[in-house]
């Protein structure tokens, strides 16, 4: 008899976890906030929290990316929420995409406001991914603007400042009729 | 050719709602925030938002719940999101159930930190709601303590401070599985 | 050759220390927050800080306020500034007045919102204060509303929920004129 | 008769209001908040507030140090209260000196982290700054690291990052003891 494998947090930093340092005067990261905010939002199922890095999505290269596939294919986890800049999620979902395991639910997340700043969409947006991982079937997926998108399917709108999805209506309808038939009750 | 139905926001009030009035001292209510937090979480997509009523769910009547369960039912919405108390989240869900319509996933959530509070778990939780009415198929469910439950399967634990399944924990692996087996992609 | 006395931060809790307690969903006291405030102040010079007490100041007897004077009398700083509730501040004050040496500065605060909440007048009424009590001569004052009271010249006025002087105008100019020429150490 | 003249509070600016720009991800000015935080201290006397300019203080030239003198001189206020980056405060305060009435308590303040962020020393500076400016004798002081400085006796230690008296302490006593005898309006 095994017991049920723990949710899964794994940071990468980005703007989410970004905090003002008053000896530089900017917002740049310190240590990660994970394991205080999973304690904040009140998780009663057993959670494992990995930081992985702490970096600005700009600043990923092929070898970060590497790095982040083998902590997602290494996890014990079904269910994996990622806090990742939102500059190359995208990117590192692909990436992600080409190692994971079948039996894995990997949500991306992020955040256009750091967690530290007023009118932040940070804890939402951890909520939506938190929320999309225990529901949805195995794959990679991005929650972020108050939409869940498959990695594929989805692009930053660096104007708009949102993501939106690279399909055209007609396709995500198809997508959403398919996702009613499937259901689990 | 028709729009899509819009993300809908319904408000009960309930601690999640709750902010200091420095007139009496108390934390209570004054009005809604949910259109402000809409903004501020940054979603993309067409969302309704509508202020059922402001109480304490402990002061909830039966002709609240009628009332409830009325502005659901008349709702174009397909996928609602409800704020309400945490006390008596699970009698409003069982009442909703049994007049909703079968195109409409409802998740109820709430906070036992008000939004308005440091420490609060109300962000995570509207989001976690929001992952969660966008991807589970038609039904009534509580999102809560990290964790969806169906309407008819939770109760609140008072003592630890949160929400816990009623079924025992083969039941709940059995669910799990048929999730997994279904999938939508 | 002595050392210079410290600034001297008493607590009787008072609105100013209330916080939001998830178990009660009240607002009410756990402990000071004194130490973490100056710290937060990033006050260079030497400072103490002491605990009195952690009450409403509506629960005050007289035996609490012959407490707080007597640790104000035992302080060896010359520059003191008060944490404590507005509805009994002044009665505090005035007791404070009947025993404090003649050699000490000491300066009444607390907030009509309380530290933890958004929109607190904590802050800047403890800054207030603390500016006060360096530079004003030997007395008792009250530092609300943005002002500084001789502790034996005001009132809170309730209706308003401001703190204003007992004083006619004229009155107030002449004692304004007495002060200029007394000086201040 | 004549009224009281205003408390005066002007904005230069200055990382104290430094807030998150989501567009640029950058902590910088959009518009001052010194109104909002005046109704948020709750100050009951008659405030005048002025936005001279909003920059940070490494970008201050000649000329914008002597528009504000001129403001300062150009002011009905005997009490003033000037928001200013930390880096060249000293200097603008000298600068200040030069030009202001013989009426005027003119006192500097600003902070080491943003109001806007967490861990602020903000509000608690504009208080004791506001303190100062009631009860000081007429002058340019500056308010800062739980201290009130006259304006040619302080410099900004950047690597303890606070503000320090530029005098012995035998000169500080001694200044302190000249202070004494002078008295104040």
């Amino acid at each position: 008899m095994t017991s049920t494998p723990p949710l899964v947090f794994l940071s990468c930093g980005g703007t989410i976890e970004k905090i003002y340092q008053p000896n530089t005067g900017q917002l740049t990261f310190n240590e990660s906030h994970i394991s205080d905010w999973v304690k904040q939002f009140r998780i009663s199922q057993p959670v494992t929290v990995e930081v992985v890095m702490l970096i600005d999505s700009l600043e990923m290269t092929d070898t970060h990316r590497e790095a982040l596939a083998n902590s997602v294919a290494a996890s014990q986890g079904h269910q994996i929420v990622i806090l990742h800049g939102t500059d190359t999620m995208v990117e590192s979902a692909k990436r992600v995409m080409l190692q994971c395991r079948d039996d894995q639910t990997i949500v991306f997340t992020g955040a256009m406001v750091p967690a530290s700043q007023a009118q932040s969409d940070a804890f939402f947006n951890i909520g939506l991914a938190t929320g999309a991982a225990q529901t949805l079937p195995p794959g990679v997926y991005i929650a972020m603007s108050g939409q869940i998108f498959p990695a594929d399917g989805v692009q930053k709108n660096k104007t708009l400042g949102r993501f939106e999805s690279t399909e055209s209506d007609n396709e995500t309808l198809r997508i959403t009729k398919r996702k009613q038939t499937a259901g689990f009750r």
